[in-house]
């Protein structure tokens, strides 16, 4: 247990503390489900009252979908080197379906654990690893499509809600549920989402719920069109010792800010050290890529790469815990000269990869030939696909090509082929995709994957502003979302240039929320108008505290604000630096309109004259001025 | 002369030298127009040649929009204390509509001018005004609607071509002119943009070239849907006397990003010596909104406007040579009380004022009912109306909503009149506005207001992200500039939260161009994509210069490149430190096509096969690696 380096223990305490610091004006709060150890957390926004000159009257705290994990729980014990506790672990066994294994099965693994060189990086504190009895299948969709409500599922249905039916009544009577009618494109948002209704969402294939039972510390959550829309954020990094610090805080600065899901795509000599410590401590998701590390293994050169090389590395991934795994299955052979009039040629790393491999041994990919194969280790640990679209185009030029297109339809033939294994399966998507061109993507990626989720990076919507690529991406990714798109892989500032670091990723996750949440509320999502509904009535009521304690990113909302106004107008102030001073134009407006109401004058246009006349000799008798004081 | 302060003397000096540096790999360009003084400029981007292993070739310069004006040439002598040099002069004179006048019209102008206490801010090389002779009409409308092709016109057709007829050839061989097919919703793009096009465009009422007789110092431009899609910056600040000299540099800075017009929004007491320094030093046209500074001449108290002050405002405005007015005369006094039930009521400061105005007198608006006399003043010196949306939705919870409507279908009534008289106008539109909400808005717009440019505030896609509304509205405006809207109003991160700085001038510029480059890409722009497949083929090629200098913000890309690789490595490493090594595989699909080609085997299949299997081997031969050397 000591042998850990003093370095490494040092850099983990450190952040043990920085992360611990709450949300400004949230405050973390549990549901209880059915099972008596089921508390699935969500974040409370605290509101101040209405203030008397805009009718004094009490604001409901918002109750809002919270990826933080137990990080921001002032009662909640965080120790890096013990890792999260593994909630889901009870659940597991109960399904007894599974067993806990005397060692690791991976020979790579195996080979690691005898190896003192990286004892000073070893995440000290390593669980044994469960796999499936025998042959059996111990997926989410497998239980989902005999009938049976996991905790799990019961666990996404709490979590989705939000307290929704509890909330409702105080929500109405803050004139929080207005709602603009949304456009779905068909999805099925239903008012109340119930454990039935995740179970059916899983079993069908719309969604999953990606849950390695080697990874029970995760809080579950669900993908698919007909839940909130999610977001992915990238973390990893060529691995130096101090390094593996540095990665564990930028999953838990992700997840402060909203990433719902993780990828892990490290490298270097400890990507599996780097990883273990990662998902011992992620109460979200956690994927990678694979082949990545195979490639490591065989030491850069994809020609070089076996099934078995392969076989392996997804063996040892999941019996650490990787919830999903990217596949670039769908790069076969006959596609990669697709690919050679593209202005960007193939830009996906491991669809280079997989199209060199294919041209070197001038045979199919062993990801296709063996896709069965892979399916089989999926289900013992349920593991999901996410199918890679190692094919997508690179720039706005090879969008919607027939390389990309050919890749799809081969991602829809291996989705069939998981799901009679009851493997759950979701699809990547691109990439750079000019606005026009978008719905094509999401359209052909319901027909020819059977309605399997997508998730997609971006899509950026122009090539032309590095440095601003987060958002060049943002709006492809808010169109997308609202087409039915399932996740959203974010894009940092950074993308094209350089490593993403912790600013790049706070910036990249907060964009992110803003294009899966525009989305949502685009698609007419029941409840997501309400947080927009109470920010805007804050905004109007000046309530600065609340208008940056609702808004996604508090901390920058004030820093902006103090940045021009003196802080001791912070809180009462009727304007701000921008906007301008106060109009009571909007008061009087509500004052005409309840005037007409008051003398009940049947006639709207005549209430409102009548009204009028009084209101306005009315306010000239005030002489109130146009700006109101503070 | 020498009365003007040292304080204002040093800060505009220091100003001139900074607003200098030309962009990063950038030269100012001009091509000639039928008049032997039209000098239309542009940028041109140098390239590298592309790289031997990619097949050497050279790479044509890029000829870009320039908003920049004579600030980024270095053969301009600029002099802040003298203003820019009237290039439309003489073409004003010529038409011989118009008369210099021995003094100011407006009476307050005239105060102003014997005021010795604001001598140290005034601007020192004041232009006698212009206005038309007699009851004429002086605007590019009138022109066109006679046939006549104005200088302004041409300039407009040659500054839109950006010399694409000369550059085909050299984009063509560099392989830039692929394109993806647009969806243009009904815009018409011409593949050559003649001064006959841009006559019709005008004398249709679908573009507008804001011009005033007042302002030669402008480069002339257009604001139609059938033209590139433009971005206005605002500025503007209280004004103390440090402060001209910050507003004058933020229009410069504005400009340099790349903003076609820039409004200024102004108040405090030098607000009329404000404008005149932007005005003479602005190369773009300048906008205002009237109603600001007629509110400080009365105080501040609505209730206390007239028509004959605002009048007089109207007219000193004009005769410094604001291009374009916002006036809010949509605003009548029936549709206040729709406003009633929002949930942030009128947000729109002159919407506020004229609402307020309206209930204090009981009486329909001055501006409505003088639209007439308006009209008058705007065509005696080609003042542009931008009819403003003064009861705009603030809020995702009030789009679309009877208020916003109904002034919508009042500004196309006043549209009719304006068009009668010849003025040239264009509509404002929101505002905060849901994505499936936005098309509605810009199908009510051409349809009310009978194709008039549409001029719109993003929109923000949703209310929850203070700090961050460049975002949010910028999927709005992407989306909103594909359905036709012709110029974009920019929002920066300080939106809602306090004044934007210079910094957040550069963000919410960038910002709102890559919306609007998204929108001429997804409209199918005919030489739009030109840029983009530039850079896609510079990245491709790991020309990191060419990378940074086809982009937005050369300086960000540098930067931020910089940031996490090492500086030697920069302009040959075929990596950076995100996407990882330059797989082959890019190169080797190419090779394999070529191969195909080179033995004429008929079938493509058997020749992909063959090929594939020679390529093969040969590939295994050479024993390359992955990971290319640097």
């Amino acid at each position: 247990m000591t042998a850990i380096s003093k370095e490494l223990r040092e850099a983990t305490a450190r952040l043990s503390t920085e992360a611990r610091r709450p949300l400004a004006g949230s405050r973390k709060v549990y549901v209880s489900g059915t099972p008596s150890d089921m508390r699935v957390p969500m974040r409370e926004i605290r509101q101040a009252d209405t203030p008397a000159v805009f009718n004094a009257s009490p604001n409901p705290p918002l109750v809002i979908y919270d990826t933080s994990g137990p990080y921001t729980d002032p009662d909640a014990e965080i120790d890096l080197m013990h890792g999260l506790p593994g909630i889901r672990g009870r659940w597991i066994a109960q399904r007894e379906d599974t067993e806990e294994l005397t060692g690791a099965s991976a020979s790579f693994t195996r080979d690691r654990e005898l190896s003192d060189q990286i004892a000073a990086v070893r995440f000290p504190n390593r669980p044994l690893p469960r796999r499936a009895i025998g042959s059996s299948c111990v997926t989410q969709m497998h239980y989902a499509r005999r009938g049976i409500v996991t905790p799990e599922m019961e666990y996404v249905a709490l979590r989705e809600n939000l307290r929704r039916d509890e909330m409702r009544e105080s929500y109405e009577k803050a004139a929080l549920l207005r709602r603009q009618p949304g456009q779905s494109f068909g999805a099925n948002l239903p008012e109340t989402v119930s454990a039935e209704f995740v179970r059916d969402e899983v079993a069908s294939g719309r969604a999953i719920i990606p849950a390695n039972i080697n990874h029970p510390e995760i809080e579950p959550m669900a993908i698919g069109r007909n839940f909130l829309v999610k977001v992915n954020a990238n973390i990893g990094n060529s691995a130096v010792t101090s390094s593996i610090a540095e990665e564990v805080e930028k999953m838990v600065w992700a997840i402060r800010w909203g990433a719902d899901t993780v990828m892990d795509l490290s490298t270097g000599k400890h990507i599996h050290e780097t990883r273990e410590w990662i998902l011992r401590n992620s109460p979200v998701p956690i994927g990678t890529v694979p082949i990545y590390q195979a490639l490591e293994k065989v030491g850069g050169r994809a020609e070089a790469l076996t099934w078995e090389i392969f076989r392996d590395t997804l063996i040892e991934q999941a019996e650490q815990g990787v919830d999903y795994f990217t596949i670039h299955a769908g790069v076969r052979l006959a596609y990669v000269p697709l690919t050679a009039d593209r202005v960007t040629g193939i830009v996906s790393r491991g669809g280079s990869i997989m199209a060199k491999w294919c041209l070197a041994h001038h045979e199919e990919s062993f990801l296709y030939t063996h896709f069965h194969d892979i399916c089989d280790i999926m289900r013992a640990y349920d593991v999901s696909f996410s199918l890679g679209d190692g094919l997508r185009p690179g720039s706005i030029a090879d969008a919607n090509d027939d390389a990309q297109f050919a890749e799809l339809a081969t991602l829809g033939e291996l989705t069939r082929i998981a799901w009679d294994q009851d493997v759950q399966v979701m699809i990547e998507g691109p990439g750079h995709v000019p606005m026009q061109l978008i719905k094509e993507n999401m359209d052909r990626e319901l027909a020819e994957c059977f309605e399997a989720p997508f998730y997609t990076l971006g899509p950026l919507t122009t090539d032309i502003a590095p440095g601003y690529d987060h958002i060049t991406s943002a709006i492809g990714a808010a169109q997308i979302g609202w087409y039915g798109t399932a996740m959203l892989c974010y894009v940092t500032p950074k993308e094209h240039l350089g490593l993403p670091d912790r600013d790049d990723v706070r910036e990249g996750i907060v964009t992110y929320k803003i294009a899966a949440h525009a989305a949502d509320l685009a698609k007419g999502h029941p409840m997501s108008q309400v947080r927009d509904n109470a920010l805007s009535k804050a905004r109007f009521e000046f309530r600065w505290e609340d208008q940056f304690n609702i808004g996604l990113d508090p901390d920058r909302a004030r820093e902006y604000h103090d940045a021009t106004l003196p802080k001791e107008a912070h809180k009462l102030a009727h304007f701000c630096s921008m906007c301008g001073p106060h109009f009571c134009s909007m008061k009087i407006t509500q004052e005409v309109r309840e005037f007409a109401r008051e003398h009940s004058l049947a006639d709207d246009k005549e209430a409102l004259a009548t009204g009028m006349k009084e209101k306005a000799r009315e306010f000239r008798e005030k002489g109130s001025d146009i700006y109101q004081e503070v």
